[in-house]
């Protein structure tokens, strides 16, 4: 058995890494620290209207969930970038040039989704490093799956030791889980050793 | 005794929970999904000048906690809707249509309440549910007391299977706990099953 | 040995603390409660230009991070008043007088932050209390140090009981860890009992 102590370090220590942006990783992709996307190519923004801001009924804004939201840590539902179809782009400017070894990608848990399903949820996808913006297509980090059964948070290890320094990295969704008209990205962050 | 992994499985469970949204369950009525505050009928809002932006001194700008700020995560101390004396009203447009179970009203821990008390928060209060905004009376869904020594967040079940459909939901506050001014509503949350 | 319900009395205590601003004390400097800077003194913002807010490419804002940010909870990388230098001034009106008994000073933990240190955090600084705004110097409260290698949120008390009510509190950081160029603050807080 454990004594108390020993519980309290557990205890402690998951909260610790819970305060840590959850995963303990600096985010080179977080807007506040000085991300940006600069680019999403042809990427149509799909206007979702749920969230209308209104007083008293008449509406006031409709907020443009523009793909900014993707480097913004706030993921209560809504709160994500959405485009039309299962493939879109976002070119992020990162803080600071890295060499990258990960990314992360969020959604929203099944359990705050209504039905418990979560179809506009991204599925396969692709990460890329740039040289420049008009790079067509750069060099290939990664191909993944976020798994819809799987943590909300997910963080897939990019292949290979020997890659460059990037600023510039492109996240290329292929597909989704099923939803026929649009994906939603709640949030991706990239991760890695800075450049010197 | 329990076991290390088992003590790791307990912490994971309760930082699972917590992370989805604190109670785990859909909230129809959060803003950033789509709902809206649509009517307070007579409800005269507070004004307690406790959020003035200022500058050096200059004030900038009254932030007007408007009703809107129910249905909104942030509960930090003063981001709530304050309401003169201690009836308020509040109908809801929800982000859509449900048959309604259960609704989840907050307020700040004592702890983060000078003196250590909370008499702005309030105390017995109904729900119904409404066809159209005009409705005076809609259908009961149940009559609640906010308990001041329980959990900051309290989840209220509602009465009966058999209710119908409702995308307007009207939250009427009858007393608080001892505020002689103002009530304040930090967060309101509508849980149920989509009406198909 | 433990058994699992006192695990899970030490989860749900331990995860009531976090939720309650995670130390569980009323903050008299918190900005959506009232309280606000008036004054930096000498203190030159530093534009670290790491907010840039763009679209496509094009800067739409640079988001000025003001002193006010000092008082306000979101500590996400980035969100923190940067001044040049290591030394730097805020004079906050608290949300009502209080007798200051603690203040407690936080930064980003190293886990978040580039190559894992914060050259950038305050070192040594002092807290004072003010009659009024004028005052050049007030009542000496106490002098601390921000230590890098501990947690990111430090509490410190001051000194006596036989201090009066103040509702100006002025910071002074004094030095930093080793940043050549400027010091940021992320968050600073004042407690106390109230004054009546
Ligand atoms: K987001
Ligand atoms: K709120
Ligand atoms: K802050």
């Amino acid at each position: 058995g454990v004594t108390e102590e020993q519980v309290h370090l557990i205890v402690d220590q998951a909260l610790k890494r819970y305060s840590e942006d959850r995963v303990g990783m600096v985010d080179y992709a977080l807007e506040s620290a000085g991300a940006s996307v600069i680019n999403t190519r042809c990427s149509e923004t799909y206007e979702t209207k749920t969230a209308l801001l209104s007083l008293f009924g008449i509406p006031l804004w409709y907020q443009s969930q523009s793909p900014r939201v993707i480097l913004q840590p706030d993921v209560n539902p809504g709160n994500c970038w959405a485009f039309r179809g299962s493939q879109g782009f976002a070119v992020i400017r990162l803080s600071s040039p890295i060499r990258p070894t990960a990314v992360t990608l969020e959604h929203i848990p099944r359990a705050l989704s209504p039905q418990g399903i979560i179809p506009s949820a991204p599925k396969d996808f692709s990460v890329y490093g740039l040289k420049e913006e008009r790079d067509e297509e750069g060099l290939l980090l990664g191909r993944f799956t976020y798994d819809q059964d799987g943590n909300p948070i997910q963080t897939f290890l990019l292949e290979g030791d020997a890659v460059g320094a990037f600023q510039l990295v492109e996240l290329q969704v292929l597909s989704n889980w099923g939803h026929p008209e649009y994906t939603c990205i709640y949030r991706f962050r990239v991760h890695g050793e800075p450049a010197h």
